[in-house]
């Protein structure tokens, strides 16, 4: 298991991970496996999508605030519901496949770690199953 | 592949299963690589978030009400087309990270079965791969 | 790494790989382990839930309009934000469990890729990591 550190921006963002995830996989050596990445924290996520036009962040971030905004019916004492909310839709573990020893992702896709109650300092882990 | 059944106590809730996944990987000897858990339900799922303040939990179930509710203009005759929309975004698979000889959790991180359609028994099957 | 090529028939539809997954699984000879399915795009995703009633499907997609309407706030010039935040939402991997040299799924339940801005030739990716 690998854990790197992270700082996020801002409160809500998404930082692509993309060299870190390609130099993890180099220095393990393995060509062909499986990379299975996981957050360990409850207001953030992962997910996979385009990094080409910035906008798509933008629709996204604020389309997730349209659909659970930050003030809504909640009770937990924090605030940050609806952070909570987003994570689990988002979702805290991805599994990327592994060939010919790099990940292999779609021409317009990036993996991101999604923050959703940020600025903060986060970590990301990471395993490698070869196979 | 190891199954467990539990009971769901009420139409939705959400189940913490981390005890049963620590004694899982403990039964199995593996010391690092990852741990798949898929629930072969298509009303339930599984996610991770906190599980210290009941509050998170509750305003997650009411609010996937808000935005998804019982009563929609929904066509499948069983009446439960909510929990089948549910479960998509939260998804019926994760997979942990196992290190020295343990699922590695953050530390406001639980595991849950999430119950949209219940009270039921489920089954959730693991699968354990070393690395 | 196993690529294949599948066609979409609709801007909006979801297309079971359930025959093509069992096929590639028996061709591999593994008989435990897991299976991670990923789809290298931006505007599709994976998902598991019913393929018994078609109303289920109907639902899903209608309701998924409902909540991220195509045409929202949105800054994206190509007109196709709502199917970035469905495929966020749903998610661009799964993992399934291999066990006797198939992938186990419930009774009730079928893989799909979920086409949100189609109709296209689309790929799917499989990695077979035994245990």
């Amino acid at each position: 298991m690998i854990r790197r550190n992270l700082s996020t921006p801002s409160r809500e963002c998404m930082v692509a991970l993309d060299a870190l995830i390609q130099e993890i996989i180099a220095t393990s050596g393995v060509k062909e496996g499986i990379c299975t990445i996981f957050v360990p924290h409850t207001t953030a996520a992962l997910t996979i999508n385009e990094n080409a036009d910035p906008d798509v962040q933008r629709d996204i971030l604020s389309h997730l605030r349209t659909i659970i905004p930050k003030r809504g019916d909640f009770h937990h004492s924090e605030g940050n519901s609806d952070a909570h909310i987003k994570s689990i839709l988002v979702g805290p573990s991805l599994s990327l496949i592994i060939s010919e020893g790099k990940a292999h992702l779609g021409t317009w896709q990036s993996v991101f770690l999604c923050e959703f109650d940020g600025p903060r300092t986060r970590e990301v882990w990471f395993q490698i199953v070869p196979c």
